[in-house]
């Protein structure tokens, strides 16, 4: 590369490649559905601030909360209850849903947009357990909607510049990973869903934060997982209902690639991804909180790439809302995020038994 | 810590705080066994720039090539074949040995050198095997000589400060760790032992180089492995003797402290150790390649420590030969490798029958 093909590289590092809708069409209206501190902290801000989409309607267990914050917001035409939702009330107000309730609750909101036959963009992981995951699936081919698992990373430029240069052979053949994605949240206090079985599924880190590292090593290396080894413990009694207080766990990809990841909801905050190949390195660290660095190691040179930092919440409305616009797929299907949901069981069942599962 | 704290503690970043021996005394005379490139290139060049050491002698199986490197070396007295050598010829042109064999090759030397009352330096791995490294470390206590295994990360200064910050609870309690060694020994030719399972042991990465993420794990956060999982695999045809041209694997440590590990003779060239606690992170990147940086992260604040680099070889050379002119133990005993060696079987057992071994 040239010094001023580099420059022009840097300079398109957050393009949009994607992008297929010109920017001067109709929004994509969203139904938000769960207010917690994610929709109203990050969810919300991100799709003001964004190209394609608005929010026209929010969603909550509580009808007074759901009041509350369509009050506060300017575009939200209608605060709706669960039962109100489930009953096709508004169903006019918006296009498509964003699920971001505890993941136990995904499927009945799912099966409810599918039935209104609105698109849907899912958090991750999937549902609770990997049978309502394939439920939520099917009831979206049924219904033929357009179904997106919110999978952040696949549109974040670092991850995205990464793949690119695996896929170009910049690195050689992969080798083997490592990733990480950790934080504490002892500091939210014991009653949260993330620590409730019954709400988040087999466990609280490898389910919330592990599937971060899982996922984008499938984005960038355009492998699929086929087994699994992990070990995991809880001692806090903050996590006396789940298992994995602290995890570490090994995937087998396609082709003898090995990514070895752990995640902890209990430890500092971290996170990273790092591949290495025959021929070099690739690291995004920062990876998995909201902002990503890409460093590119090749034989003695290294270069650190710092470029603006997206939103990663924006990118991913928008891209959902242009492959909606564009009728095109969006990469993370609900068949993509089951690979994840087999992967997430296979790790649970390998810790328990204290052997290799195949995924 | 105020900010002259600080620049103190940098001043002071590679300081010797284990030597006790005054540097105007005798030198400790080596005999080097096994005159291979790290010998030639990495050994007698630190040697010879320590301040407690000198080569008086070089053994090879070839006498003729004993004799040569003898020649080409002012303080060296004698060449000696490895025959020579056990018959106890020139004893006293030597005080101690370092054994830089092929790994099957330690013990017969390491007995020798126990028979003749010579202190002993031993590379790592130990032995081929674990029953052979048990005989080695027999030899040695029977005799009752001085004895060391070669892990120089224990006197790099990165890894003792990284040390020292984990035992000051800096980063709270350690919770998991990451740690890689990996280079390309392809270009070395398919004749090399290390790619020879009679004088390689169980496999050619995991022994080389994944024993440095292990004992260095170890030696930080001063707690002993007690399982092992891990996967592996050999494709290229240099490999077919050996099952790990990559490998993943996984120690659980006291207290539940996952250490997730790769290693490869296959790979590019990187090493890192990074430990995550509960208040902050330590990382050494690189690490183990003779070079190393130290990198700790608290809160949001992050410090990157470098400082001079060290001739590891020469700090090793001196700590050795500075515990044996003192008269006191070294902490990297035969025990203390004997632990490695089980930790190893344990990982080529864990890959074997795909679960967890203890340890």
């Amino acid at each position: 590369m040239e010094p001023n093909d580099f420059s022009a590289y840097l300079d398109s590092f957050t393009d949009r490649e994607w992008q297929e809708t010109a920017e001067d069409g109709e929004n994509v209206r969203f139904a938000l559905i769960g207010l917690g501190w994610w929709t109203s902290d990050k969810a919300m801000p991100a799709i003001d601030a964004s190209t394609f989409c608005e929010t026209t309607a929010v969603v909550s267990r509580s009808k007074e909360k759901a009041e509350r914050v369509a009050s506060e917001h300017e575009s939200v035409e209608v605060g709706l209850s669960g039962e109100e939702f489930h009953d096709g009330v508004a169903t006019d107000a918006y296009d498509a849903v964003y699920v971001c309730t505890p993941n136990a609750r995904h499927l009945e909101f799912v099966e409810s947009a599918a039935a209104h036959g609105k698109a849907i963009l899912c958090e991750k992981p999937m549902e609770a357990t990997l049978e309502r995951a394939q439920r939520l699936a099917d009831a979206c081919d049924s219904a033929d909607v357009m179904a997106m698992i919110a999978y952040r990373m696949h549109t974040e430029p670092a991850v995205r510049r990464a793949r690119e240069l695996v896929r170009s052979g910049a690195i050689g053949e992969p080798r083997f990973v490592h990733g990480s994605m950790s934080q504490s949240i002892t500091g939210w206090g014991r009653e949260q869903w993330r620590l409730d079985s019954d709400l988040v599924g087999d466990g609280a880190s490898v389910t919330d934060l592990g599937i971060y590292p899982i996922n984008t090593t499938r984005f960038v290396l355009d492998r699929d997982p086929i087994a699994a080894q992990s070990m995991m413990h809880s001692s806090h009694d903050y996590f006396e209902d789940v298992p994995d207080e602290v995890a570490s766990f090994t995937i087998a990809f396609e082709d003898d690639v090995y990514a070895t990841c752990t995640a902890s909801q209990h430890s500092s905050m971290d996170s990273f991804l790092k591949i290495v190949g025959s021929e070099g390195t690739v690291t995004i660290d920062p990876a998995f909180h909201m902002a990503s660095s890409l460093e590119v190691s090749i034989e003695n040179t290294t270069v650190d790439v710092e470029t603006p930092q997206v939103d990663q919440m924006e990118e991913e409305f928008d891209y959902f809302a242009d492959c909606l616009l564009a009728g095109r797929r969006p990469d993370a299907t609900p068949e993509h995020g089951l690979v994840d949901m087999r992967t997430l069981e296979a790790i649970y069942e390998a810790a328990e038994r204290g052997e290799t599962v195949s995924i």
